[in-house]
């Protein structure tokens, strides 16, 4: 069945709480008009946008047509889907924590709508301090339909959920009275990804790959997020968070989870999140030494951490963190995992390495001498690529054997165009294909992996190591994958 | 170790008899320059050519430059090194039989050389039938130094050897009163080519291959091998031999050792070649209806076999071959090895493909319909590459599955020159690695396949199915591949 058939046929209302900022801006809005174009939307939708700037619905259309891009549309008729798409945009402006902000919102939509039944999509796309006083708010105006009728509301938020296990889980419960967790839907835009989604096609479309994929061939898995920016502006935010929440406890441990999981008995979202819970379940907690934290200083490539904007100058937040963890079952148990994520560091980079062991009994030993072990490298950006490292003969007469990559690199290799993040993601919410959503107990077994270090970390002020922006992986984290076996951990 | 320093230092001299065939002209004294240039010919060599019509030195050495080519000198330094090799080119008119031609022969290399001693290769590039004549007259000459003293003589002889196990084996035994089999090389010159012999390290310097290699997760194996050309001018040779000896016999069966074989010991030849007559001896010959022959007949792409140049026009000798193999080991038992060879069909190519079993309990079934199982391609002519056919999500929206290519392509991937098939077999035989030539027990093993078939054929004058010059795979070759399940075996 085609995606663009699969919707209720209802009219769709999608509400953007927070419009006026730049993930409604930059991301949501062209997601949706790159939705629009390819023919994804009902034919009947409308978007609505809520913020605190009063703005007429025209400034409102302005302000969004600056982002949106003619990817999926002829040139000629760009300029009228374009129209087309923003006339039916509108705006109201209002607290985000009033009830009548909400009844305001509601009664323009029945404005423009009439009295139809009418599925809704609510966007938090505001700061998570703000998500319970929506909700709250929402709730209180007794407008959003939760399974008691056939049309329904759904919520999406994205990250950070919370700081630790106690105040997600209060965060989950407290949301919960407004929406329910079926209509819930948490993004981690991570897995929107094309290349993630395709792990899964990977690992069990495929007879090749199951037989290698676990501790009898394995010898290590890495998986490394790195950019070569800083905090800049957003270091009110982050300083709140740091590296190992905005990063590591829900990007890193998503892929990881999706890497390593055991096959689920069908790809339905029921399944594949019960498979990713039972493997994030089989991690335990790591120990404080088996984590290490950094913080950018001043070097001629950018400021320090501490002297950005909104960063307190004694600030013990983590901007980079490596984190060695083992997951305790069949398939992985000895196999170390290394995680690592940093801002201002020395490229931008999000990879999977997957080394495999050594070849037993080694025949061209006399005349070649080491060999190189195979790698499985997945790379999510900048740009998106499968290869396999292997050992081939180099042409030419001597016998040398040289490491080459059997090589799948997504820009090449497909003609089509690769769809942003944020179009899958919410395709998927009009369509209540939760697959790649996180569940709540996904979500609370990914906290358990962390919490204990972040509190030991903040408990005992853990001072993390200084290293110059743009430069490459802190020493000491270098030194906790060494101590691992590690070999493949590259700086 | 670099090869170049592997030599014995004592000097070289090269005899071609046949020196002013094809084989020679074309291929062998091409090579032997490529040597020279990169610096893997002794310092004091020489190439002695010995054939019937008269020539001088000068005409022999003119006709030789016709095929040097300046591949590995720059530019204006190649007429130079052209006229230092061939300024170390010798003929000598002779008949092959006669023992006096190759004394005439040895009294001027005497005068060349002076009274040193000489290591020598004897390149036997004559018909087959001529191959015992020239043995004895050698041997009767008394000039051949084999294992008698510290300088040495080798003698390189090309396929087809023999007809059938006793013709190869009396062939055998008479070449062995001349030279023992220490001091043969048997060169198939597909053994020769950078890709097969990187089988050898694809499948045991990498780690990821040896799991999945083997019945439990092999479908079946297809190695074919077609020409879009007729026998042309040969066929008066070819007519005595047919497809199955000329090609199947020597060149599949090889390739087929090389990639099912276990692993050998070490990467010495006594291992690698004690590894390919295992292997081979698990082979039972095929009965009669696992084989099917064809012949071509006329077509606007060309005549008709039977109307080809020296060809009887009731001839019932095969230009097309298939046959089903088993191989009754551990490894490989129940696994189908389709084989076929064919000249005037519609494209040039030699490759393998290696067929993966599907994938048990497909997850995705309901969306994406039957998964296509894996393939390992390894293509040996005309350009090598080794692919593996893996499933992949296809970007977009939609859950569709794609079968993409995780490509090594040979002419991408290295940027060395990919050195001729007879380059490196020369080396080898310079050196004294006799690796990649056949043994005696080898080519009785390959012999001891077809010798049974060949024979029934011939009794019972089976008719070959006639094909259209230009065409695909005739008809009763499908039906053996479909009967025994080789869904991959395509036209």
């Amino acid at each position: 069945m085609k995606r663009s058939e699969k919707g209720s046929g209802r009219p769709l209302g999608i509400i953007i709480v927070g419009a006026s900022g730049d993930l409604a801006q930059r991301k949501i809005v062209p997601a949706l008009f790159a939705l629009y174009c390819q023919g994804f939307l009902p034919r009947d939708f409308h978007v609505y946008g809520l913020a605190r700037t009063p703005m007429t619905h025209e400034e409102f259309r302005a302000r969004l047509m600056m982002h949106l891009t003619c990817r999926y549309v002829p040139g000629e008729s760009c300029a009228a889907r374009m129209a087309e798409f923003l006339g039916r945009c509108y705006y109201s402006a209002g607290q985000y924590g009033s009830v009548d902000a909400y009844l305001d919102l509601f009664q323009m939509m029945r404005g423009i709508e009439g009295r139809q039944a009418v599925d809704r999509i609510f966007y938090m796309a505001v700061p998570p301090s703000i998500f319970m006083q929506v909700a709250r708010a929402l709730g209180d105006s007794g407008l959003v339909a939760c399974g008691s009728r056939k049309e329904w509301s759904r919520v999406v938020i994205e990250k950070p959920f919370g700081r630790d296990r106690a105040s997600s889980d209060q965060l989950v419960q407290e949301m919960g009275k407004v929406f329910t967790e079926e209509f819930t839907y948490r993004i981690d835009h991570y897995l929107g990804k094309e290349i993630v989604q395709n792990l899964m096609v990977l690992r069990f479309a495929n007879l090749v790959f199951e037989p290698i994929w676990n501790r009898e061939f394995v010898d290590s898995i890495h998986i490394t997020w790195k950019e070569p920016v800083g905090v800049g502006l957003r270091g009110g935010y982050f300083d709140s968070f740091g590296i190992l929440r905005d990063v590591m406890q829900n990007h890193l441990l998503q892929i990881l989870a999706l890497l390593a999981m055991e096959k689920p008995g069908d790809y339905s979202s029921a399944a594949v999140r019960d498979a990713k819970v039972s493997l994030l379940r089989c991690i335990p907690p790591p120990a404080l030494d088996e984590v290490c934290v950094g913080q950018y200083a001043a070097s001629p490539k950018g400021p320090a951490y501490k002297g950005e904007p909104s960063v307190p100058c004694d600030s013990l937040t983590a901007t980079y963190a490596a984190a060695l963890l083992r997951i305790r079952n069949p398939r992985w148990d000895g196999v170390p995992v290394f995680l690592d994520a940093g801002k201002a560091m020395n490229e931008r980079i999000n990879e999977v390495r997957m080394r495999f062991k050594g070849v037993p009994g080694n025949i061209f030993g006399g005349q070649v001498g080491e060999l190189p072990a195979n790698e499985l490298v997945i790379r999510i950006q900048p740009d998106e690529a499968i290869t396999m490292k292997v050992m081939n003969k180099t042409p030419g007469l001597d016998l040398k054997l040289e490491k080459t990559e059997l090589n799948l690199r997504y820009q090449t290799a497909f003609k089509e165009e690769i769809p942003d993040a944020y179009e899958c993601l919410l395709l998927d919410v009009i369509e209540g294909d939760r697959n790649l959503f996180i569940r709540s107990d996904e979500l609370a077994a990914a906290w358990d992996v962390f919490t204990p270090v972040l509190h030991e970390l903040e408990s005992r002020r853990i001072q993390p190591e200084a290293y110059p922006f743009g430069g490459g992986m802190p020493e000491a984290a270098f030194g906790l994958a060494r101590r691992n076996g590690l070999s493949a951990v590259q700086g």
